[in-house]
């Protein structure tokens, strides 16, 4: 099974700390991320979040970070635990990422 | 400031209720959607997130939901809260579904 | 059937305007955006797109909006057409903006 | 600059053909899919699209493919071409994929 207890690291850098997961599927953590839309210092951001336990363990998760060590915004991710060719695990997400915005006018460009 | 704690319903009539958010921006809570891509009876399902603390209130926020009572699938939510003319207020989110699928070959089709 | 010929005016009070449909269900025409991620001025800019022509008429189409005489950036429309309460039409859509970015490092934030 | 025009093939084994892009930057084509979500033998699909013309190259553009001729869903891309390291062409494309859905109240599940 895909336990998502430990480091992980994407493509573009960005490395993640996922502590233990709770019977519940719950976990926290904290995402080191490797790109920013802002211009303050990159700082190592809470995220906390929820996995599936499935027997065949390839399971579906997700999770946010609060990026309010340097940033107004907030990220979510979703993704898939798959086990690689070699026996080695690969996560495969999608995010969005959730910019503060002044007035709901603006709204519609606050995500991407 | 715009405290997530309490009962929100969207424009597809699901509803959530959100638990004490704590001085982290953490909080917990249950989703009752009122639709669902699974021919399952939909239930109740837990929800994790975190939200910002500004001073001005309209803050962004994210958080997962684990549909593991009927389906192997995650969502996740990222939005902001809006103060509107009447001085309610308002959540603007977006969200990504995501479904088991059975290999990686699959994973593009995965996501909503 | 749903025939896009005409005038369309979505929440936000942007208009677009569908010249003829043709047999393959190619169309071009020209989008009025009343909202914009730049500074210069907003002018019309033309879309070219393509629908299904089904029997039913609730048919999924699809066009491109080129900003080109204002902005460095394309998006993308997809949708589909509803017959309404009041047997008016109705569209609903998604889409994506792509901006340009300097370099493949900028990719992952190019899209909203 | 980067010319769209010719055969361009994706990390799926999908191929598209461009054929000339007008001084407009409009072009149309063919997509050859390599997934699709239906259970329908796989088609040749007609694309229509826009190209912006920059003077250095890296532009953006966006088209619609129509797969009319095995389903009743319609995709649209929107991406950016880069030139890459050794001088060679990349596009970064993001997508979304509309199905027919029955009536309104489905349309929530409709893009993906």
């Amino acid at each position: 099974p895909c336990d998502l207890t430990g480091w992980w690291e994407n493509d573009l850098g960005s490395r993640m700390h996922v502590l233990e997961v709770d019977g519940e599927g719950n976990f926290s953590g904290e995402y080191h991320t490797a790109v920013s839309s802002t211009d303050k210092p990159i700082q190592p951001s809470p995220l906390v979040g929820s996995q599936h336990l499935d027997k065949d363990g390839q399971c579906t998760f997700g999770f946010t970070v609060n990026w309010k060590n340097f940033s107004d915004s907030t990220a979510v991710f979703v993704g898939q635990c798959f086990t690689g060719d070699k026996g080695d695990q690969v996560l495969q997400t999608s995010w969005l990422l959730r910019e503060k915005v002044d007035s709901l006018p603006s709204d519609w460009k606050a995500t991407r």
